[in-house]
């Protein structure tokens, strides 16, 4: 029932107006090959495909959802198998991958946008290439030359998927006390034994095998996050000739029954020795993940942003045609008994709040990708360099303030649609649902802030926020555009200024501070961050003639007069600090157990 | 899965210490029949009902959901049947009905704190009873003395159920467009024909009659709200000597299949000449309805506060019982591989937004509670008057604010368990579901915001913010005990005092102020009126002995720095006005169309 028109036009303007990509790949060997008319035509078979492939077994696929069959079988909904083959086919998993291995070595900034319009379209279906493209991602940075031989070619096929096996029953956040152990075979692989949950597609029936990466403790390690190793563990034991061998002794247990991403098969997978190889060296697993984290983060901002945009668009049409109550301007449709709710301006409230979030989204997302592909391709050490540290600053940023405002985004859309959008057959409540998990895997939200404030500002003593505070002030005082945006994110960038100092000076007399601010000070982050990238849009836009120019200026009012006024909210709830949380004895918090 | 235990100790303090309950009954001759020890007894009786009957049914109703058997048959989930009898049997029903008619007369002082049990234990069973009471509130305000006598006795005790038939597929919000026909008969009765949707409990198997009360519009009706009348039209006509008689011609058609309160029947009603008969006086309809919505709509609030209040006490448990990284403070568990997340900062963040939110939603609906008892009892007709403005104002904000905020305390508690929380099996998922429709019907929030900027405000000039405002800065100024939630509670009414002005001097200029500006002054003044409540909350906890009372202001410190500084974000978006969102030219929504 839902509508998808893949926003074309808003993700040219970002990449060739705003962050001028054509010029960007030109100017580096390593991105050479990549052409803006090449580009364009991917992102048009994408546009084609997620709307005609992915979006018709959205909602289907939610209502059957992904099943277990018992035995260690896991089907996927209907459709789900033909749409898989397809997207395979066409050659998408591969599509970032390393060319060495038969990918085709297309940057993040144009990956990003193929994945935006999956996630958009269908969240579950969009986690199974999904992990793959995570899988091959750690292989290919860690991996020794032989398992890349084995592996990579045919993952970025389609014909092998991946996952990623870290969580275990008692251990999700904290990964240095888990029990899976890899003890030594005199062949040189490892014996694999224990139990992992929260898999996505540890199991399912779309692929001929499945690639494991799996987090595991070998008998000498020492205890802690220090004590990890990675592992590499087929469900098909793999021939030298590649062909498939015996079946490995993993299995799916069961799957489990959630609140959405119904057809994307969660599961528990149980290893009994199962045979599987190192990847990376002893005890460095737990870095090896993390080699691909920073890439593979922004992709669940980029879930949200799907979410986001999916529930504005059918919001929008909906608006335009239900008609409920008079305008308060002037008589709509006096031919009619009621005007479309597209006139109340709290329905445009509601939409706007989605669509500058999906814009604001979309670029900050290509502003990280830039940066990725910079850290990756470039030539040059030093912008390497630096790029790098802007991604390890932004990355949590990407992942959990995206989501977070992607909730938001299709809450409201979904408040549009009023009972109707809580009846399951208009698909608003699914897009809820899906959107949801967004905000609690690949690290909960909370976790990402702390990452943020912890480790990317507080450890390096502010150092990386200060070189951005920076650039977000030279960019503004390089703008030709007069908009409110510009004192707005110069006020938005002293806020977060002041915040960091504030933090910083009170870690010392609070442990707790840390903890306590980290999600608030995240929040004021993304909201600048936001501001930035209204800044970057306006400006691209600023001089150049029609309506969709002069709209980016308008939703950039928006964005200031009715969204970034929560960034002050932020910053006095992080000035009053932890202790309104500590001061709490233990026993409080189970009285009423 | 999910534990409850009643809140009975924070109950008895809202009731005595805050509101001082007693003392209020004793000195009104129509409540002097209410004293304590009844009312304690019967809030630990609807305790243990709620804990040991509606609780167990909570999950697995969801699973089951109500069915639609064909033929116009709906079926309750396996235990609704015998946990409603029981119900029913204990008069629970009939507790605040007119004892004229066999009600047991207690105010909505003790009705809404048996409600919120019900709510917090079992969302779709509570709306089951919640519809008969807000019929029987109804009938009892404004029909015949005959038609009383009919129905009246039989809902109180339970026997037969009652529904609200409002909504058409065409009509929601705006009831004006209408096209359900009333045609009179002979007999003094009318001929209903028509569809209604989104009737809760509209058909189902827990009673042997159900009492639909239906908006119609008589053959020469005006168009529009001023041509609305009311109609009781029972499935089962009734015989002059109470028995049950034919079959009317009104049946379900289909149900809905929703997000949540899957267990609660929301029904397709048909109308096809079903005999029916008038409930007051003609084109009165509306006003009818209106009669009772005060009194119904402070319980959408109570859904909230349950959904909030059952949020919490899991995931306090959870976060006792879940061990995951160290403190930050200090070591807590040596012996264990983890401390317990209930030492995390962040994790009481989120445990301390929902406590707060229970705790303030509680009071302020204690509050209109009180203010709609002395509205309807009290025999001095100038406070009944005062009363009532007050009810008027607060209505719309014990609707809304109570329900999005709670939303958000349910989001927050679900966070702490991590992907856990994102399984069925741990019941916190239900729980957002089941709680986000409270945002939407009865009146979606914007809907309640509009009311409460437009018609509780504006229209009066602000007169009644003013009056309450008083209220509350004569309250600070008396309070004894000393804390920053007096000056927060100050600043947060000039905050709302400045709002106010700038909206009412903002209507003249731009049509579409209140439309625009009426959600995030909504939720402004939603802070000013927890805010207040947590001041009552510190005051009537002053000075006593005991941690309970203690934490009181404790938690009152946690709101003042962590919460309440949302207010000044709401009020900058107010002052942005509502051009943001009216610059936009129409087809700027249908760009992606």
């Amino acid at each position: 029932m839902s509508i998808y028109n893949a926003p074309l036009n808003d993700m040219r303007f970002i990449l060739t107006d705003v962050f001028k990509a054509p010029e960007f790949w030109q100017n580096n060997d390593n991105l050479a090959h990549v052409d803006m008319e090449t580009v364009d035509m991917i992102l048009e078979e994408m546009a084609k495909l997620s709307k005609n492939v992915m979006l018709p077994i959205n909602r289907s696929g939610d209502e059957e959802g992904a099943t277990y069959q018992g035995d260690g079988v896991v089907t996927t909904p209907e459709g789900f198998k033909e749409a898989y083959q397809q997207y395979a086919e066409s050659g998408w998993v591969g599509l970032g991958g390393n060319p060495e291995y038969g990918g085709q070595g297309f940057p993040k900034m144009v990956t990003m946008l193929t994945e935006e319009m999956v996630f958009t379209t269908n969240q579950s279906f969009a986690l199974y290439p999904n992990l793959t493209v995570g899988a091959t991602l750690c292989l290919n940075a860690a991996a020794s030359e032989e398992l890349k031989q084995t592996y990579l070619e045919k993952m970025y096929a389609g014909y092998w998927s991946g996952t990623m096996c870290l969580t275990e029953p008692h251990a999700g956040t904290d990964l240095g006390i888990i029990k899976t152990k890899a003890a030594p075979n005199d062949d040189g692989s490892f014996s694999i034994s224990g139990t992992k949950i929260f898999i996505t597609g540890g199991e399912h029936d779309l692929t001929e095998n499945i690639i494991h990466l799996v987090l595991a403790k070998t008998p000498d390690a020492p205890a802690g996050s220090k004590g990890i190793s990675l592992f590499v563990v087929p469900k098909f034991l793999v021939n030298e000739d590649g062909s498939l061998g015996a079946r490995n002794s993993v299995a799916a247990g069961s799957i489990e029954h959630k609140m959405g991403i119904k057809a994307s098969a969660t599961c528990v997978m149980n290893f009994d020795d199962a045979k599987g190889w190192m990847v990376g060296a002893e005890n460095t697993g737990l870095s090896s993940m993390f080699i691909m984290m920073n890439y593979e983060r922004v992709t669940m901002g980029l879930q949200g942003l799907g979410g986001s945009e999916l529930a504005y668009q059918n919001a929008a049409l909906y608006a335009l045609d239900r008609a409920q109550g008079r305008s308060d301007t002037q008589l709509q449709s006096p031919e009619k008994p009621a005007d479309a709710i597209i006139h109340h301006a709290d329905v445009r409230r509601m939409l706007l709040n989605a669509k500058a979030n999906s814009e604001a989204s979309r670029c900050f997302a290509m502003y990280v990708a830039k940066q990725l592909d910079t850290e990756k391709f470039s030539t040059d050490p030093e912008a390497a360099q630096i790029a790098a540290a802007r991604v390890s600053l932004l990355t949590p940023v990407a992942k959990a303030f995206l989501t977070d405002k992607a909730l938001e985004a299709t809450i409201d859309c979904q408040q549009v649609f009023g009972g109707h959008g809580y009846v399951r057959e208009w698909g608003m409540e699914q897009i809820v649902r899906d959107t949801r998990i967004a905000q609690i895997y690949e690290g909960a939200n909370g976790i990402q802030a702390l990452d943020l404030l912890g480790r990317k500002v507080a450890r390096n003593e502010g150092k990386y926020v200060i070189n951005f505070l920076g650039e977000i002030r030279d960019y503004v005082a390089s703008m030709s555009a007069e908009h409110g945006i510009k004192q707005a994110t110069l006020d938005a960038a002293e806020t977060v200024e002041a915040l960091t100092k504030t933090v910083l000076a009170n870690i010392g007399i609070r442990k707790s501070e840390i903890n306590g601010c980290a999600v608030d000070y995240m929040h004021a982050f993304g909201y600048l961050c936001y501001s930035y990238m209204f800044a970057m849009m306006v400006e691209a836009a600023n001089g150049q003639e029609g309506e969709f120019y002069t709209n980016k200026a308008k939703l950039a009012d928006y964005f200031v007069g009715r969204i970034l006024p929560r960034i002050d909210a932020h910053a006095q709830m992080v000035k009053a600090g932890s202790d309104p949380m500590m001061n709490f004895d233990l026993k409080y918090f189970g009285a009423s157990v």
